[in-house]
């Protein structure tokens, strides 16, 4: 599990340096698929992330909105503010955890959505980035030394 | 792990049913980022698992030629054909493989590779879905049935 995280936030961390090479109008430029913008999709991977381990960890849900981190910096700066809490939560994941409930869900099926939820949404960043000219982020998970 | 491995096989079989919507021609036209069109980008995650999981087994690494898998009902067959193999491994893995060495890379490393490969390039789908004016796959792990 944890593997897969840190995988997704080693990738995360790329694409924001991949972005500072573009103006942030090209960053928030509606796009056709996902979920409109480059930059609106960073966001969106930071918020569903950290509301759903919010949720496991029994806290009520809460989601940031977009309005409020409409620049590279504040995205980067939100990923930066959710991570450690994220972290801890899957740094003391444990087998256990798999069955238990949370709404009409298992943690497991929860964890393994957030962490598909990125991958995906990354991808969509790899066809707008080609469709720009520009080489995408690499989404290989061998050779980042992550296990 | 073998929950990762179901869900994208879930989600692929659905890919090859919303391929039956369009036109040959649709699904190998050139598009721009992944690797090139619809059908081929289907045959590549086929091809990379089916050789990555080879490996694992001690078999010769062996890739198929897109060339002769250009249709869809072909590429579903491969897929079909090359799943038993691989679902026994998934299905027999156990922690211990994990820092059992493949070439330069961990098992543990692969597996989650092989699994991140898919997804990505089924959000690279999602676009090329969306620019053709058609609603992609849900990539929504729960609600599946899967834990």
């Amino acid at each position: 599990m944890r593997v897969l995280f840190q995988y997704n936030w080693q990738v995360r961390d790329e694409w924001f340096q991949w972005c500072e090479q573009l103006a942030e109008v090209e960053l928030l430029r509606p796009r056709t698929g996902g979920v409109g913008s480059i930059l609106e999709t960073l966001f969106h991977i930071v918020d569903v992330e950290q509301a759903w381990i919010s949720g496991l960890q029994g806290k009520p849900e809460y989601h940031h909105r977009f309005e409020e981190y409409a620049s590279l910096e504040a995205v980067k700066q939100l990923s930066d503010r959710c991570r450690p809490d994220v972290e801890r939560f899957v740094t003391n994941w444990s087998p256990e955890l798999e069955k238990k409930k949370f709404l009409e869900f298992y943690y497991g099926e929860v964890m393994r959505h957030v962490i598909a939820h990125e991958i995906h949404h990354i991808g969509q960043l790899s066809i707008w980035s080609r469709e720009l000219g520009l080489k995408p982020v690499t989404a290989n998970l061998i050779r980042r030394g992550l296990v």
